[in-house]
C-alpha cells in the first residue's frame, strides 16, 4: 500500500528555477501546477494514441514518417521532463528508483533503445505503458479517497482471495488432467498445461470455443466444471461486497454514532450522542452540538 | 439526474381545445389521458415491430410496400403528436429542444430524410430510437420509483465505478499492447486496437472465439488475465451491493428510528416512537413531536 | 405466490379405500406415503432419463423397441396415479383444472397424442416435463423453507428486476439496430431480430462467436456494449443480494430483539429485551426469561 | 467438515526414532518439522510440473528419459515418506483409510500400476492429484482461518445453493428437450444430452459456440434462457454474500457488544464495556463480570 511514495518536498531549498519547477511539477493548486498536469495528461494520452494508430498496419504504411517523427517529438519532451524531475528533486537517486521514476524511465526507454537494437521494433509496444503514468495525476484528484476504499476493501480481502484463487488453481489443474486423458490430443487437449489453459477459460465463463469437449464423458465433466465456476464465482464477489459493505456500514456507524464531546474533567473522547455523563469519571458532559 | 424535466404546465391558460390537449398528453389520472398513453405504447411497439420485420431480407421482399406504408402512417401520427406538443405546451422552443423534446423529433426524422436524401435507407434503422419514448411513460407508472432507488445507488457510486473502468482500460491497454507483441498479426492480432478488443471480449468473459491465442507465452498471459478479470468482476457488484444494501437498510433504520425523547425521570434516550413510558423507570413520556 | 393449491383434504369423507389412498398420496409422514413419495421420484426419474437415451441417434436404432415398451410402461403407471389422484379428492375437476393437475395430464398426454398424430413423434420431448413433478415432492421437505427464503427475496425485488430487464432490452435494441447499421448483412448481422440476438448474447457475456464484429467501428460500439454489460451484471445480483440480506437480518434481529413478554396490565407484545416496563402504559414487566 | 482428522498424536510413545520422526512430520513449529514441510511442498510442485511438462508432446519426446528418471525419484521419495507414515502413527490402518492417507496413496500408485498394466500411461495423469496434498500444509497456516470462514459460509448456505442446482437443472433439462425439437440434430443438436451440455454451456455465459441455434424460434429461445441465466446468477452470488456479510457482522456485534450491567440508580443498560459510570445519570456502575 506505501509503494508509491509521494516525493521529497525541500521547502528550505533554493529559491530559483528549481523551487519555481519544483511547485510546478510537485504543486497542483496554482494555475502554472494545473496546467502542467493537464499538458501531460494530454501529452501522454496522444503519444499512447500515436502507438496505437502506428501498430495498424495500412497507417503504418501510410504514416510511418510522420508517426516516427511525433514518436520522437513526445520522447524528447518526457526526457526533458525525467530530467527536469531528476534536476529539482532533493535525492535524485531515490526518485529514479522508485516506483513513479521507473515508470517515467520506461515511458521513453523504447524509442532509445530502438536505435540500438535492431530488433526492438516490436519492443516500441511497451510504449503504452505509459498509461500508468496517468495514474499518479488520478492521484491528485477527489477519486484518489474513491480508490483509497475500494483498494482497502481489496487489501483486507486479500488472503481470503488467495485462498480462493488457490482452491481454483487446484480444480483447474486436476480437471486439465482429467480432460487430458479423457479427450486427449485428437480433439485439441494436446498437453496437461493446453487442458489447464482450457479449464481456466472454461470456468470462467469465457469459453473461447478453440478447443471443445467432443465426448459424451468429457462433456459432462465439463459441465459440472461449469456449474462448479458458476457456483463459486460467488465467493470473491460476496467477499468483496461484504469487506466493502462492512467498511461503509463502519464509516457511517461512526458518524452518526460517535459525536465530538471530550470530557471536561478526565479528557476522554467517543462518546455516544445521547451519553449525557462520561462513562469513565461520570463527569457531566456538555450538551452535544 | 434532472435533464428530463417535466413539460410547462400553464394552467391560467385558456380553455379552449389547447388547454383540452393539454390534460390529454400531459396528465395521466383521466380516461382521456389514460386512452392516449396506452395508444402511444401501442404506436411505438407496433412501429419498431414493423422496422424489425422489415429489416428481415424474406420479409422486405415480399412485404416492402406494406411495410413502408405502415411506417408511413406511423410516421404521419408521429408527426400530428409532435405538432400537437408543440402547440399545447407554454414555451414550444424549450420542448423543443428538451431531451424528450429530441428524441420524439428523432421518431419521426429519419422518414422524412429517406425522402431527401437517397442512400438514407440504412438510416431508417435509427427509427428502433423510438423505443425511448417509452421511458416517457414508464416515469409515469409505480415503477418510477423502483428504478429511483436503482439510479440513486448507482448515482452514488458513479466515482467507484468510474474508477474501476479505468482501471479496466488500463489492463485492457496493458495486455492488448502485451498480446499484440507476443502473439502479433500471424495469430490474428493485427494491431494494438485489435488487441485491446480481444482484452476486452476476454476480460468481460464474452470469449467470441474470433481470436485466441495460439503461443504458450500468450496462453499464459491469457490465463492471468481471465483470472484478474474473473476476480474483479467481484468489485462493480460489491460496489453497487453495498451502495444498494445501504440505502435499503438506511429507508429500514428511518422506518424504526427512535425519536430525540429523553425520559423526564430517568434521561434515558432512544425509545420507540409508540412509547409513552419509559422503558426502564415506567416514568411518562411527553408525546412525541 | 399462491399459484400452487395444496389439494383440499377431506377429513369427514368415508373411510374405505378412499380415504386409504388420499392419505398414502397426500400425506407424507406414514410408511406407505413415503414408499409412494419415492416409488414416485424414482419412476419420474426413471422415465426422464429413458427420453434422455431414446433421443441418441444410436441408442434408438438399437433400443428403439424396449424404450418403446418402458415408457408405455411409466405411462400407464402415472395414468394409474392420475386417475387415482382424481378419485380420491374431493373436487376432481378443481385438482384437474390447477397447476399440478395440468403438469400430472401433461406427463402423459404426449404418449397418448403419438399413438393418434403421426407427426407428434417430436412431441415427445416434451415429457420431460415431468420433471416439473419433482417440485411436488420438493415441497415436502425441508428445503421448502430455504426455498421459500430465495423466492420471497425474488418477489420483493420483481419490480426491480423488471426495470432492469426493460432497461436491459432497450439497450438491446439500439445496439441491435446500430450494428445492423454498421455491419450489414454482410458480416453476418442479416437482421435487427439477428442482431439483437447478438446483442443479448453479447452482453450477458455468452460470447458464441456465430456472429462477430469485423469493422473498427463494429468492434467499437461491441467494446461499449461489453463494457455496459461487465457493468451493470451488477445491477440483478445487487438487488437481490441486498433483498436477501434484508431478509436474514430481519429473521436474525427478530430473534434477537424482542422477547415473548406481554405486559401484564395491557397486553402489548413486542418489547425490548432490555424494557422494564411497558413502552405503553408504564406497567412494570416480568423479567425476561 | 469433519473429514479430514488430525492424525493421532501419540505422546506417551517410546522416544526413539518414531518419536523424532512423528514431531517432524506432524509438528509445525520446530526447525525439522518446517524443513520437512517447506521440502514436501517442493516436491510436490516440483513432481506435477514434471508430469506437465512430460505430457507436451515435443517435450516427451525429446526428455522422455530424464522425465521418465525424476518420475521414479519423486515415487520413491513419496514412497518412503508414505511408509515413515504408517510407521510412526498410532494407529497405521485409520491413517491409511483417512482421507488424507487415500490421498497419499494416489500419489505413488498410479507409477507402479505402469509397471504392470500397459495401457495405463494415460492413467499417469492421475499423478496430478499430488496437488491435493498441498491442502494439507496449507491447514498448517494462518490461512486455514480465512478458508475457515469461506466454507463456514459455503456450508450454511448449502441448502440454498441445493435448491438453486436443482433449478438451475430443471431449466437446463426443459430447455435442452425444447431446443432438441426446435433445432434437431440437424443443426448440431443431435440428442438431448448433447442439447443439455449446450444449455449449460449457454446458461452459465460460456457460450463455446460450438454448438449454436440456426432457426429463429431456438435464437428466441436461447435469448430467454441468457437473460434467465443472467438474471438468476445473482442468487448464488446473493445467498453466499448475505451469509458471508452476517458472518462478519456478527463477529463485529461480539467485538462490540454491551454488557449486562444496568445501573444501580437509573437502571438504564447497554453500557460499553469500558464505561465506568452511566451514560445518563452518571451514577457509578458496578465493576464488569
Amino acid at each position: 500500500m506505501r509503494l508509491f511514495m509521494a516525493p521529497q518536498l525541500n521547502p528550505a531549498r533554493d529559491t530559483g528555477w528549481r523551487r519555481t519547477w519544483f511547485d510546478i511539477i510537485h504543486r497542483h493548486d496554482t494555475p502554472p501546477s494545473r496546467n502542467f498536469d493537464l499538458l501531460l495528461v494530454a501529452a501522454i494520452v496522444a503519444s499512447i494514441g500515436v502507438v496505437m494508430l502506428d501498430s495498424v498496419e495500412r497507417l503504418h504504411q501510410r504514416y510511418a514518417g510522420l508517426f516516427y517523427m511525433v514518436e520522437w517529438a513526445f520522447t524528447l519532451l518526457f526526457t526533458a521532463e525525467y530530467l527536469l524531475r531528476i534536476a529539482v528533486v532533493k535525492r535524485p537517486l531515490r526518485y529514479m528508483l522508485s516506483v513513479w521514476g521507473v515508470i517515467d524511465l520506461l515511458a521513453i526507454l523504447p524509442t532509445y533503445l530502438s536505435l540500438v537494437v535492431p530488433g526492438a521494433q516490436s519492443l516500441l509496444a511497451v510504449r503504452v505503458m505509459r498509461i500508468l503514468r496517468l495514474f499518479r495525476i488520478l492521484k491528485l484528484t477527489r477519486y484518489v479517497e474513491e480508490s483509497g476504499i475500494l483498494l482497502q476493501a481489496l487489501w483486507r480481502s486479500r488472503r481470503k482471495i488467495l485462498v480462493f484463487l488457490f482452491s481454483v488453481l487446484t480444480i483447474v489443474t486436476v480437471a486439465g488432467a482429467l480432460m487430458y486423458v479423457i479427450e486427449g490430443p485428437r480433439n485439441g487437449f494436446t498437453s496437461i498445461p493446453t487442458s489447464m489453459y482450457w479449464a481456466i477459460v472454461t470456468m470462467a465463463t469465457v469459453g473461447f470455443g478453440d478447443i471443445v469437449p467432443q465426448t459424451v464423458l468429457g462433456r459432462f465433466v465439463t459441465s459440472l466444471l461449469i456449474l462448479t465456476g458458476y457456483s463459486i464465482i460467488a465467493v470473491p464477489t460476496g467477499i468483496y461486497t461484504a469487506e466493502l459493505a462492512s467498511s461503509l456500514r463502519q464509516s457511517e456507524d461512526e458518524a452518526r454514532r460517535f459525536d465530538q464531546r471530550g470530557c471536561p474533567e478526565c479528557g476522554l473522547e467517543g462518546h455516544s450522542r445521547d451519553s449525557r455523563h462520561c462513562r469513565s469519571c461520570g463527569h457531566r458532559l456538555p450538551d452535544p452540538a
